[in-house]
């Protein structure tokens, strides 16, 4: 038999790894970004592939973006503007030398994914987000969205001087 | 009314755009990859990610790693030898700056896939490719196999140097 202290212990140690993992599930405590509320969509990490890209400089990262299926039929016809309910993801690994494969090709050649850095979600909602051309953003660590306004400013900044016809969008579809 | 010489030539027309059609989507009039007789799967494109990369040197190239769902289910669970009905998949683009998001960001620190080089295949069948580890090979240009059975000798002599435990594959999957 368990004692009645050692039970309230182990019945307040679950609900604290509970809420701990309510807490890393829904980011932010299910608010979500700042700003936009954007949330980090359930099952993004297995969606279809749009590109791949390299960030060089500070950011120093290899990259995947990958798009739910509204964002990949429209990727995947060009057309634009991305109706509503199209969401991004872009996922971010830091750069590194693979010494693995370095090895086995006898020349430093190969670059890889590292630790992840974060994970930035795009949702497209013409309505709740007409202030910032129809885009909502959100980045996450770990799963938690990050709870920085000034960087999502920064998002929104760089994505709204392409060209229009881009629909605020950096990446094409690689084919 | 077509005349009859005209309605010859367009049936004519239209058997050999079907051929090619065919053959494209085939690989290699069906026979697939040399040495290995590997296929290019039917919805590749769409398979989830196991990583990124980036080949520097003569390859020059960025790249994904995708697996089809047994592939995918190995690496999340990291146990190995990947077992049979695992295929892998790597589609590469040439490697080439972003003058798009260089402009936007104000210096030269972007990287993104161009044109597509090539798709390689790798396909786990520990019976009928025994003799290369249990993985058979394959790389296609526009949807056809390259014919080269030294460059798929190649494909496999790189694979098998690797420390047995990886079990023949370079990728690990990127968390």
């Amino acid at each position: 038999m368990m004692s009645p202290l050692l039970k309230a212990s182990a019945v307040s140690t679950a609900i604290f790894l509970l809420g701990t993992i309510v807490f890393a599930r829904e980011g932010n405590n299910g608010k979500g970004s700042p700003i936009f509320g954007v949330q980090l969509p359930s099952g993004y990490r297995r969606w279809q592939v749009v590109s791949v890209a390299h960030e060089a400089g500070s950011l120093n990262d290899i990259r995947v973006i990958l798009g739910n299926d509204v964002a990949m039929r429209t990727f995947r016809s060009g057309t634009r503007p991305f109706p509503d309910g199209a969401v991004i993801a872009r996922l971010a690994w830091r750069y590194e030398p693979s010494s693995q494969n370095n090895a086995v090709f006898g020349q430093a050649q190969s670059f890889i994914a590292g630790d992840p850095t974060n994970v930035q979600i795009e949702v497209k909602d013409s309505r709740r987000y007409a202030a910032t051309g129809g885009w909502g953003y959100g980045q996450f660590e770990n799963g938690i969205a990050n709870p920085s306004a000034a960087l999502l400013n920064t998002c929104q900044g760089c994505h709204s001087k392409l060209p229009w016809t881009e629909d605020r969008i950096f990446t094409h579809y690689a084919r």
